[in-house]
């Protein structure tokens, strides 16, 4: 059978599958190929899985980076052909089949699933992003949480009221999911679990702008669902700034014009959650095989999942372009990512890649989550929001978070709980005020 | 009451009690001054309590920071009369009575508390700590289990057999209870947690090397209590060297001597838990004050806990030193330390530091563990091992746990159940391998 997709064959006779990327895509390919007749290697630079639908509570303090990550070694240690690699992926050698690794590796495989996920885009502004922060990766996101509850400190500590003022705003860019759940929590923080914290100052008073250059907030939701979040923003007293587009963000602010007025606010923490693109190893990928990704950099691929001309790579998830029923490229969600991973894994199974034939996205459809109750979800045209859409996030969330990770379900199903009542669990700002960016203890 | 003490008053007329450090004593000598008729102002350049005889479990992953911290805001937010202010204590006006802290901020005192701990002593040798890895700080346990569990990848990544030795290879300086409960700890993660994670290298293969001065490990116990460690560390496979004296530390390894020979050991990873001194500020405090510290810096006060010459000012916990009744200074335990805060406390309350006379210590015992049923304990001449002193170290950690930090019961519970099952929890190498030292995202 494996003769039947390449004549090349490892020392034991199998074939070499290799994967590059450790998020939904990859580590469910490498589940999915547990137990095959194949050789595996899953390369990431990270030694984690990272459940990125959560990093914006970690960011806020709701839940603590083992609980947002899960070591990949630990989700396929039963699966004995699968070997993870921690490196990073740096070219391809299409002709060779080979990919490249770091430190002068090679990889010799004779299927190659590209599942390397997508990260920040500032469109062309990469200047911007030495003045905010991001929220795509653990580091990130614990970076964002010791600037948060750093800012308290330093706005207790201010003695010119200006300057207090200027700590105790927080801006983020972008009326996508990631951009309102991060605005709602950090509004309830401000005005829920900090109160009673400090003395010279009331961290209520706390502002928290979005900027959204859309019309209406998580615009691939439905209008009905977009006023009730909108609604929910205002509630917990999140300004909601639409149809706002940033012109520059610098060390002290952002400037940025709405309705043809530029404007300016004064603040050291903004937060970029406007936009992604394909990690940047999809782009080594364009130049290996001559195949342009868009203008995001996702590689477009055929029904198959293949990329043109290489029927032995496949790309899932962020990182691929495939349009949809609608004629829209699916969305960059887990679902669709383990759904394209699971389909590529059973083709290999089988024989090759493509044996499966053509993809098709099973909608389980959307939710986003504003906070405390405050939540709108959209499955295959049912519309639902407050309380029973939270119900329904909860569960989800639980239900891939079981199913992906490797246990923690109970401590995180606790501090879930715990956070839900308003007790975020990990306001620890790791290191010191002045060590943020080079934690003292970390050498070598 | 207060003009009993001291003629200055704030302009509410209270005395006002500057606390320096937010470990056990501070935070319980705030806690208990918490509505009484005084204002209290804690410094801390940490916005967290750090309980630190669980630090060895965060350096192996068995508790995640949030679990180990708590924010000292939390821990006294009922107590309206207790500020906080997260900055650096950096210098004593003794003359004027005021606490000089980092941005040029003066702080008036009535009474001040000096509970600023201890911080690590490398016996004159600074510059290995540039080759080793501390523990006593949040910061020092996060690099330490970045660096284990990077070291078991590097391991993984490893061509040549002596390098893959040498990155299996961890050495840990000291034979005190730190040490003993990390080398302990670490001999399990390899040897149990992280069994069947790898497919090129075992884990087990690696090699724990504890090198311990003295002639027997935690010498502080019995003889015989001492035996029952060194045991339990041999069943675990760690080797013991006594009697070995360090000659130096560098980027390679480490090289000692033991028993008139000189050795040494190639490794990336050295951990220092060999010695403390009193933290650095207690060194200003001498200069401001002429009261000179000891050999470790400690500052040694009068039965009252007060600074000779100055009633004003009390040192209590691994910054003072006070003789026991046996003579001996008292031990760098929190049981001292909290029995010390209540005493000076509970005297401001009565109108000054010292109004309830002499400080008597109340011997609550002591305890070490070895990991997994294995422990020691030593309480008032009586003495236990085995699972009676393991589950005696359970229990009373559990309590110091739930009577100083604020909360996290449940979640720590769960988790220290699970890694006593021999499930540690947070395996997340922070960051990527090339970021250690500089997360990607900690901009600012």
């Amino acid at each position: 059978m494996a003769a039947e997709h390449n004549g090349r064959r490892t020392g034991a006779g199998r074939r070499r599958v290799v994967i590059v990327g450790g998020g939904f895509g990859g580590l469910v390919a490498a589940r999915t190929l547990g137990g095959a007749d194949v050789e595996v290697t899953l390369v990431d630079r990270h030694s984690h899985h990272l459940f990125q639908p959560l990093l914006y509570q970690l960011a806020t303090g709701g839940l603590s980076p083992s609980e947002c990550a899960t070591p990949i070694r630990a989700a396929v240690r039963r699966a004995g052909n699968v070997n993870v690699l921690m490196g990073t992926a740096v070219g391809l050698d299409a002709g060779r089949r080979e990919l490249l690794v770091d430190r002068d590796q090679r990889l010799p495989y004779d299927s190659l699933i590209l599942a390397c996920g997508a990260e920040t885009s500032f469109f062309g502004n990469d200047r911007w992003c030495d003045h905010c922060y991001g929220l795509k990766t653990l580091a990130d996101s614990v970076a964002l949480r010791n600037r948060i509850y750093s800012a308290f400190e330093e706005a207790e500590r201010a003695e010119d009221p200006a300057e207090r003022e200027r700590w105790l705003t927080f801006v983020v860019v972008g009326g996508g999911p990631t951009g309102v759940e991060l605005a709602g929590e950090l509004s309830i923080i401000a005005r829920y679990t900090m109160k009673g914290y400090y003395r010279r100052m009331q961290p209520g008073e706390a502002k928290v702008i979005l900027l959204d250059a859309g019309a209406r907030p998580v615009a691939a939701f439905s209008e009905r669902l977009s006023a009730k979040v909108d609604g929910y923003l205002r509630d917990l007293g999140v300004s909601v700034h639409s149809g706002a587009r940033v012109s520059s963000i610098d060390e002290h602010g952002v400037s940025f014009e709405v309705d043809g007025e530029q404007r300016r606010i004064d603040t050291p923490t903004v937060v970029w959650a406007a936009g992604v693109q394909a990690a940047g190893f999809a782009g080594s990928v364009s130049s290996a095989t001559g195949v342009e990704g868009d203008r995001a950099g996702r590689l477009p691929v055929g029904e198959d999942l293949a990329l043109a001309g290489h029927p032995e790579i496949s790309v899932i998830g962020d990182a691929s372009r495939l349009a949809g029923p609608d004629g829209r490229p699916l969305p960059g969600l887990a679902t669709v990512a383990i759904q394209q991973a699971r389909h590529v894994a059973r083709g290999i199974r089988r024989g090759r890649p493509g044996a499966e034939g053509a993809f098709r996205y099973f909608d389980k459809g959307a939710l986003a989550v504003v906070g405390r109750g405050r939540a709108i979800c959209e499955i295959r045209g049912h519309e639902l929001w407050g309380r029973p859409a939270f119900f329904t996030y909860l569960t989800v969330h639980m239900y891939y978070l079981t199913g992906v990770g490797t246990g923690h379900r109970l401590k995180v199903l606790v501090d879930w709980i715990n956070t839900r009542l308003g007790n975020p669990q990990d306001q620890v700002i790791d290191g010191e005020l002045d060590s943020i960016g080079a934690p003292p203890g970390a050498r070598a």
